[in-house]
């Protein structure tokens, strides 16, 4: 591990914010970085406040304003965090990425699909990196996953199953986290099938190793009043013939925030669940099922403490902002690392779920899959 | 419970096949019954050898002949269990119900709708009544769960996930279970579909309270060389717009014979899985997850042993037969007890997903489902 | 499986009680006992009346005259099934023996120690067989375990935990069954002890092959006013030098019925719980974990149905009475099938707890186990 | 949480060390640390060497060296983090205390109780805190367990069951960790009792609030040629009644760091297991069991993220850095917050199971256990 710390900037997360904590953690927690300034909230005092009690070198209440400032410095920011509202994630990221300063930035990629095809312009003609933080690709059983996937431990993959189950959105909520999620003008067209059910199609892709090429999807608003789907159920057709289905609801009680996926091969089967993320459950045909545990036998990831000492959510985010910074340091984007075209499928993902549902749940491409 | 004993017939269910042992185990389990009657192969020496060995008083070869010749007994055989593959079901019910002998049948229904159509016009016209062994409506767990959901301690139901899956079919095999059960001679045009789907589909159905209208399904035959499907997903619409999905797989590495379903409404959830068939979690949207147990705090059921104590699948099977004991000596079919009608929603359900596989998935209607 | 079925009678187990049932369903379940005899009450007129209800071909109000008579008969039976109280176990099991019928006996195997010795003279000198129903060596898979550590699959056992922990006493309890279990007059010296202590010390001894030389326990009583000891703590010492600790608990709220072992040796270790029965946890030092399953991927038993179909209390008390067809038809006890020795070693480590405890949990010996 | 970073040092820690990273990353996590100084290692080499890796601004070959020069700096350390082996905190302790820095200890407090009473005294004669890493104090659910204990909701507490089992001395291991700890020189007079013994120890007294009064022990050198215990097996008397069980296994095949935690009073009992740590479970006499997560309905405590998105070891760490900086800040240690006193109950424990299995397992008083 190289010692020097990166210069960290951050959009959004001011008080009352949720992920943006949660990205200052990662940030912090494996030592790679430092954060010396933000954009934290678009109201001036609130900006400022936040900043203050972070104890930021500095603080600025536009964000276009902190990419031209931060460019002109010789200290200024090598990296900046965007977690804000997705709709606000293709400025962001446009005003950074032209600075030459490298976007880490919490998913989905955008609120909409023609956005994301835009900052995809925008990405291209940056010399800077775009990573974005789909945490679950940060878990060190998911990425023996899909190491095992991909040195065929499964034989010919038939089968994915992928589901995101959470109860938060069961009743009508007005605090800040719901609010911009179920405005269509913020969270874009997809609710539930694109707050987390892009985490879901991501995992799905990222262990499997398969685009997913067509959905036939049903979107439903179950709470009265609400302007997004709160729950999608999709079939899926994988690149190769895999078949599989997607759940994804924040209606489901009894499901705090359940990330759960099987892949099934020819050969054997996997299972991992976010539940309990240090195990991963591979079952060959004809042999007793194995639990494979986070630094036990035959693991070949990286793990910060031995087998038998749980990491979770925030190792996994730490995971990715470690990535980050090998990836700033060295300029290449390592496979582990979820980026821009992660994005792009993502939201081809939710367009395809948005339109199939629309057209009474008709197989629809997800334009672009074979890139 | 009252002493009598029902005297029990059997066709089918010969030496090497598997649901007569589990027929004629969970007869006997509370003693209500007395096997005295046997059709038990269709080849003569087999039936005779079978017969023997299971101590039986009377063997017939031909099942027309034995009942026939049971009905003209005093001491004939009082109903008689058909445990035969799918496309015998009709025949032989058809002889027992003409005769005015009770049926109890294994699942599915019939081979084909056709079939199971003419079976219902048969039954109707018989004073005999007619028992469907859709197992996992044994599970006293399943039964409580049915209550909670009939008494509304989930709200409105919103989402029904449903799942069934096996891997003994992963590969090719040529066992005399996995000879006849993917043929579609005599399975039925549904393979996994119809041998678990059915199963899948009745304890949605069973549970919820609700009919299923119309499906989207995909039907993979991932096995090459396999005439009938091995995996079937399917997005379900339930009566009153609850959604849900149900997948059926034997193709499914890491599941031996994993049925699990989940109930959400709008004011809780409930999860039972067949492989911890003794609990049944309960989450009410605000309240830590209840597990409710069999025999436990709360519990209503009937259970043979205390909590703690597991019972399995011989038992569920063996209510089913004390149900049916019920039924026979009191001449009605009480309402836990799945009849003519669920195996006729079954078939339905087969149907429509063979034939919304075979329009790419559009939306089919599981004719007959609002009876 | 030999089709004739065996002629039993039943010492007990009249309305009301609990194991009785448990043992006639047993009897029943793989169709080798008619129970055709009883004498099931000290009260006649309830003896009269339980066995009408299981219509019974002959009821006795007296177990010795039951004995008289049944030996007398050319259709008497041939063994006799003895489920009262334990301080009733010896002069039923003495008046059968010494008939020369076969006994098929709860467990603990008697009261008291001295009663325990007195019947082994009486079994040695008849030549009928004496069979003890520690229920838990009916399961699939604590056979399994036992073959496992038999083949040397662990090494050199080092340590073996055992626990037994229930919350039905954990107050003070006023029906049939807490009566006679927590007065000393008919239970015997130990209460939690005797009762499920001799469980969990047996499943010990079964898996790991070792005999418990010594122990160090402490007996106490929580419920004010409870005559015997409702919860039983102790330290093992076995044969070969492995070291255990056993734990008896009959008021640890949370516990159904939890009887839980853990054998661990120099090259693996073992897991099994009653509440998950059908399933051994496998570790061999320096692989993953393995779950074998009843019916699975090497698992080398007896099955009624296959993996994935859950079996539990009743198939394994089932197993035991099959057995012990086995054992009436063949004239020899099968090594899996507990017996007089294995109650006397009960009885000895009952004996060893009480007497440590009374001694401040001095290491007793557990006199015998070197036989 | 005041934004001020608190300047600390640690001695120990260099490169190969496993635990200094964990407190390394612990004191980072939440940002209320900045690691500054620090004597790394006793070999000056090596010292520097892993400073400069650190990029800590200065580096000492000499703990008392570094004692004396930060205390004499305005802008030098204000706590420092002692991760040596046992036998080196009592003087490296002693070092800071006299210079008035604040001390965050690793457990146990020292190798010898002997040292524990000089090291409580040098405390007692400093103005500085004492604080102790017991890790299993820092998790949210296990300071709910806590809260329930200590507001009655278990009633009167009967009996409490602690186990911590793990593998990795199962064989003869030669690598730095083990080296350490089983050379009594190092570690003290106990192995596996007072590596992880003292771990469970404290676990049961944090969550009962019950002093061990005495003990009943027996310890095992299980590995030709370990010169400590690498198994201990214990019975407890808890102040007031309580009874109870404690398991230490360093030679466990199957378990790789599980701490077991059970609670069981006379009005309900409570589960918390290392394994699933965001969890415990609850269980009320009478009531179904119920599971309370970390965030979800009830909880009472503080937590990073919300429910259903897993904290692990390093989370737990963390807090204990936390209170560290609230205690250091505010000039009071929070109840919450391990101690000297702690410590030294640990070591009366550590000595007393020693004691106890040289005197043949003779219930041996934890002195001092009435302060």
């Amino acid at each position: 591990m190289n010692g020097r710390r990166i210069r960290l900037g951050m959009v959004g997360g001011g008080q009352g914010a949720f992920i943006g904590g949660v990205h200052r953690i990662a940030a912090r927690l494996d030592g790679r970085f430092d954060l010396v300034a933000g954009a934290l909230s678009s109201d001036p005092a609130r900006a400022e406040a936040s900043a203050q009690e972070l104890g930021l070198a500095r603080s600025y209440s536009d964000f276009k304003e902190m990419a031209r400032a931060e460019a002109a410095r010789d200290d200024g920011i090598e990296a900046v965090a965007i977690v804000t509202p997705n709709h606000m994630h293709l400025p962001a990221a446009r005003a950074f990425l032209e600075a030459g300063i490298h976007v880490i930035c919490d998913k989905p990629l955008t609120a909409t699909l023609a956005e994301a095809e835009e900052l995809a312009r925008v990405a291209e003609a940056s010399e800077a990196l775009f990573i974005l933080t789909h945490t679950y690709a940060g878990y060190p059983m998911v990425r023996e996953a899909r190491r095992l996937v991909a040195k065929g431990a499964l034989g010919e993959i038939r089968v994915v199953q992928v589901e995101y189950a959470q109860d938060w959105l069961a009743r009508d909520e007005s605090n800040k986290q719901a609010e911009w999620r179920t405005d269509p003008a913020r969270s874009g067209a997809g609710g539930a099938v694109g707050d987390i059910g892009s985490h879901a199609a991501h995992l799905a892709r990222y262990v499997s190793g398969l685009a997913i090429e067509s959905v036939a999807a049903q979107l439903t608003a179950f709470v009265p009043g609400r302007r997004v789907d709160d729950d999608t159920q999709a079939l899926l057709r994988f690149a190769g013939g895999a078949r599989g289905m997607l759940w994804a609801s924040q209606v489901a009680p009894g499901h705090d925030n359940d990330l759960r996926l099987r892949v099934l091969g020819s050969e054997a089967g996997l299972e991992w669940s976010h539940a309990d993320p240090n195990r991963l459950r591979l079952t060959r045909l004809g042999e007793p099922s194995q639990m494979l545990t986070r630094g036990g036998p035959g693991f070949e990831g990286a793990a910060r403490v031995p087998a038998g000492h749980p990491e979770g959510y925030l190792e996994a985010f730490a995971s990715l902002y470690s990535d980050a910074a090998d990836a700033i340091l060295s300029g290449a984007m390592p496979d582990s690392l979820p980026g821009l075209s992660d994005g792009l499928d993502g939201m081809r993902f939710i367009d395809a779920c948005v339109a199939s549902s629309q057209a009474d749940g008709a197989w629809t491409t997800c334009q672009g899959h074979d890139r």
